[in-house]
């Protein structure tokens, strides 16, 4: 008989809250709901809503199949949390301030609940039940909102000291560059994170740049987004191209930075910013073979993320059950 | 009775060669010999300098304790190494071309050889019995001739996919900044390794900076040294502290990134640049303070090492060890 035992992961993003059951057994999300992070209306707002998402989705798989077991829930959230007290602590994408969010979550659910970082968890997903399968060793990059990152060495999650590692949004590549959300300059998501890169695309225009970025926002600059700057890919700018190429190289030299690091078997790279395709992973992967280590650099593969809007969902899922098993 | 048996541990950098017995229960080298590093003169001359060397060190020790047992020889050399096959590879502080190293140093000395990289060697030793015995998990820098590093994690090296992971050197946070060794642009070993601290120097006094350097050096800029810009330092020589803490800011922010990313305990700095002290260690920890997260920055010490001219014999010596117990 197949197991009915099921996970709930939570993922929430600085867009999107996104809420599935997992199965325990390992595969992809069944009954994935979304809403909108009302991040401004703060995180006991956060619970309640994903609670109802929990519900939902639990009627949903029973209605198709039948009673589940769900045995807990794993649960993601953006910038550093502590995972041993199950705080959210300062999430400078959501304004949150230190929140006790695994303890509410486990009171509203009443289940048991596991906190990690959320781009910890989409790189475990991608490890656990997606691009990452192959490898025993991967770095795992997620480009949204902000840029995270995940680090797997031999088949563990490296969580560091205290349990921050994987950073790598804000690696600083220019040192005198953008300033970062974080408070230093050259990070690379002060330049290649999704809003990032609608402001280096708004202040080209502002200076004269020509494209039809302008007539796709009816000459609103402020309401362009890198969903703008990508359709605008779509219909063959060359200033969105050059955009684009520009993400992509400091991107490559991030990544070349990381592969002269830690040489893993792959880099993984997940979220929203790699819709851009081609025009992302093309001059991204010129750049970091151009100046990582030649041995490092071909012992590496760059791939995209095979889980699209339900990596952190599994990986949060995936990491409750490793917690659970003593892991 | 206190165990007679001992590892060779043999440490090839850009400078010197060194070689040191390191007894098998652990601790420090007894009967260090050095002696410069002929690069010039190719590899196998290396080889014959190292039996040489040993065979010094082996009637040192003899002679104040009695037949000693020695169980196997480690060796550490700079750049990419392939552990498995023995080889060095493109050593470009060396100018060497790929060279079975393990195997020639075997045959002379007639005993089992493990080989690393240098920097890896330095950091095992600094983790095994010098700076970073309190600690699970440590990066490890070393500031010489060339930059290099090493990542101990829960207790091992982390050796990546091909080998060569820690190059943390050729991080570059300068993405369009001085032109690197390794053909990237911008790398810490760009501005901060010994060759380079004295090149930023000479540049400077080339358009006119004041220094006692002109008169240290007999106005031969040429003839500038990290060693000279220490000197400097030690005269309290203004520019010399400017150069200093130029290449302190490039460090930390390298530092601050490497912090972001593994969040580790502890990082040991080590190599002859340490020689600066505090004029290196207070900018450094400043400006990684400045740029890392704070709850990564909160929980790691910035060390110097504690295994000045052996770290490099030690941790070659440990690695052979842990390699032959099948680590």
């Amino acid at each position: 008989m197949k197991d009915s035992r099921w996970v709930l992961g939570v993922d929430v993003g600085g867009t999107n809250i996104v809420v599935g059951l997992v199965p325990a057994e390992g595969g992809r999300a069944a009954s994935l709901r979304v809403r909108a992070t009302r991040s401004m209306a703060g995180p006991a707002d956060a619970v309640r809503h994903i609670a109802r998402l929990a519900r939902e989705a639990r009627r949903e798989v029973e209605a198709a199949r039948g009673p589940v077991e769900i045995v807990g829930v794993g649960i993601g959230c953006p910038g550093p949390v502590d995972r041993e007290a199950g705080l959210v602590l300062d999430a400078f994408n959501l304004g949150w301030e230190p929140f006790p969010i695994r303890d509410r979550v486990s009171e509203a659910l009443e289940l048991p609940v596991e906190l990690e970082n959320d781009a910890n968890c989409a790189v475990f997903g991608e490890w656990w039940q997606g691009a990452g399968r192959p490898f025993h060793s991967l770095v795992g990059v997620t480009l949204g909102t902000g840029i995270g990152g995940g680090l797997v060495v031999n088949g563990e999650l490296v969580r560091g000291a205290s349990g921050t590692a994987g950073e790598i949004g804000h690696m600083s590549v220019v040192s005198e560059g953008r300033r970062c959300a974080c408070g230093s300059y050259g990070c690379l998501e002060a330049y290649a994170s999704g809003p990032n890169i609608a402001a280096r695309a708004q202040e080209g225009l502002e200076v004269g740049a020509e494209s039809v970025l302008r007539e796709l926002v009816d000459g609103r600059l402020e309401n362009i987004t890198a969903l703008t700057v990508y359709e605008a890919l779509l219909l063959d700018d060359a200033y969105a191209r050059a955009v684009m190429q520009d993400t992509a190289r400091i991107l490559g030299a991030g990544l070349a930075n990381v592969i002269n690091l830690l040489n893993p078997e792959a880099v993984v790279v997940v979220g929203g910013v790699t819709r851009a395709g081609k025009h992302l992973f093309a001059p991204l992967e010129a750049e970091l073979r151009r100046r990582a280590f030649h041995h490092a650099a071909r012992s590496c593969v760059i791939l995209p993320g095979a889980l699209p809007d339900q990596a952190g969902v599994v990986g949060a899922a995936g990491l409750f059950l490793r917690s659970a098993a003593g892991g």
